[in-house]
């Protein structure tokens, strides 16, 4: 019994600190920078210790991150998610002007004007998104790759910094040896960008993409100089059983977890015993499967009993009781931190203090 | 373009307020009192907006709910899901011996004790919660029912205060004659519970439940005192095309909305022509469907692109531009409402201002 207002969202620092150095350690082997992302942890102190570790700084998927990052000092900031609106542009513009260290893409020619103008004195670098095959942004093709590289470059005030090409579409392939295969093939994608863009006096200073799930190919590849990935840090049920590495191993261990109580043990009818927790579709996002149990008690489900309760099917032995705390381990560990306002840190098991969590909508 | 801070949630006053005045004339016509559930809207100012119209309270399902509405000085909270670790008692007490206006369910008798020591020489009153099928919580019949309505009244500071009956599994039956058909079935449970505490001496005062989906039926049982309903307040596109009256109309309108924008127009290799805008998984909660389009775009369908954003099918006349603001219906108003730190109010499709989303985790 630890007193934690439950439904609460705990960090282990050790399998934290075990997955940060674990990530390090492999990118630098690659010979490859690291600029994780942001948009899966939303914690200043995190992005601190990765910087403090040797990454390049912290990817940021909205402004809202981006602007809870800046906040706290943090360099080498990436907008990884093109903007479009007004508003959009005004809010990234106030952080320019008052010294954040930020750079960000753009997938369409339109929006360069409006980028140059907020630029100002101080150069602002920006990144050709490109399509690799997830067909979410990006730019097409080689084509209009090389335009919209050839418009950041002349615009006045933008640095025309490189190119972006993140195949989210790939990341969870559940075959290492398909998902691998199918890296190669949406890399030739890039390779023909990046080739187009150097053969047009425009070669990519930077080239950032990647992913956890990708991660044991995307290094090795020769044409990233940078890789972005994020869910490595705390992984979650569908990441933590995904190999990562072509040999089948995943080298990261499981950092997240939701505590909840248990509320009510009656019995249900003519249900196998159960007992009722107070963590539902509130406490967990539901896009990705079902949560599961930390705890070793086998046997045991979760099913979703409405907006603020879950269901646990009692195992054989140790059986639940009445007010008892159970972890579980989230199924998506991105939308998942974004449903809570802070973590709970656990070291060697023990509650230590909490993180803010940054940049929620 | 309104410069909102996308994606950001809408909620429109005009059907907010057809909403409120029309569940008000029908439990004024049916003779039966309200206390709508706050789970649902986690506003002080529309909890405030109904007790005003004569709404006996607001029904809470967390104690940060409580705590939000309590700090509010709202009248007449009842707490609906039983607690039970020594954190939710404690920080129940807190409430009540601050004067907070509280009354909470009980399911089990092992936790009368503690209720009983927080009360102090102030009664707090206490409802014994009776599963009629939905299995989350209550106690499982007339038997326990008994048992616990008399351990409440014999438990000093404590007052027996009636009972609560919800009947969740049955808020979404399709087809409404088939759901009210289910719903006298299981009002014959409650009919039973309420006869045994009768005969017993243990009269029930107050008998709470129902919601939006079952309000067509629940008001003409004769059994409840009060009813909970919330997501009438504002709909979703769950609770939208379900009739609620036996006659198969659903006399509410949509109140809430997302607003995102449109953040990349680009082609997108052999697929159909499509838009990305800025409002994915962290946008919407994802267990109930898809979002749709509230604006008449006629055709266009809505996937998600990843966390933090969507894809949107461009209709064959008027396209998306980029930049271009989108309204959508989330599936699920609840755990969506959950998602953002405040409501921006609309009233005649302008905005004007805006009220605070209180009780997140």
């Amino acid at each position: 019994m630890t007193d934690l207002p439950t439904p609460a969202l705990l960090l282990d620092l050790d399998a934290l600190e075990h997955n940060i150095a674990t990530m390090i350690d492999m990118a630098a082997g690659a010979g490859i920078g690291l600029r994780p992302h942001g948009k899966s942890h939303k914690s200043p102190q995190i992005a601190r210790i990765l910087t403090e570790m040797g990454a390049k700084g912290t990817c940021c998927a909205t402004l809202a991150e981006l602007e809870g990052f800046a906040a706290e000092d943090l360099p080498g900031l990436l907008l990884t998610a093109p903007i479009a609106t007004g508003e959009q542009i005004a809010r990234l513009g106030a952080l320019h002007a008052r010294g954040a260290d930020v750079m960000v893409v753009a997938d369409n020619p339109d929006i360069v004007p409006a980028l140059s103008r907020i630029a100002g004195d101080r150069p602002l670098p920006v990144l050709v998104d490109c399509d690799v095959g997830q067909h979410r942004t990006g730019v097409a093709d080689a084509d209009a790759a090389e335009a919209l590289a050839r418009a950041i470059t002349d615009a006045p005030g933008l640095t025309y910094a490189g190119v972006q090409a993140y195949w989210g579409h790939l990341q969870q392939v559940p075959d290492v040896t398909d998902r691998h295969a199918r890296v190669k093939e949406a890399a030739r994608m890039l390779a023909a960008i990046l080739d187009r863009l150097s053969a047009a006096g425009l070669p990519a200073g930077i080239v950032t993409g990647g992913g956890t799930g990708t991660f044991g190919i995307d290094r090795h590849l020769g044409l990233f100089t940078e890789l972005q990935p994020g869910s490595f840090l705390v992984l979650d049920s569908l990441y933590g059983p995904l190999a990562i590495e072509a040999d089948g191993t995943n080298p990261f261990r499981y950092a997240l977890f939701v505590r909840a109580a248990v509320v009510s043990t009656n019995p249900r009818g003519n249900l196998a015993p159960q007992v009722t927790i107070n963590a539902g579709l509130k406490a967990f996002a539901t896009d990705s499967g079902l949560p599961r149990l930390a705890t070793d008690r086998p046997g045991t489900t979760f099913r979703y009993m409405g907006d603020e309760h879950g269901a646990l099917t009692q195992p054989d032995n140790q059986p639940f009781k009445l007010g008892e705390e159970v972890d579980l381990i989230p199924s998506h560990c991105d939308p998942t931190v974004n449903l809570y306002p802070c973590y709970h840190l656990l070291r060697g098991g023990r509650l230590e203090g909490s993180w803010a969590i940054t940049g929620r909508y």
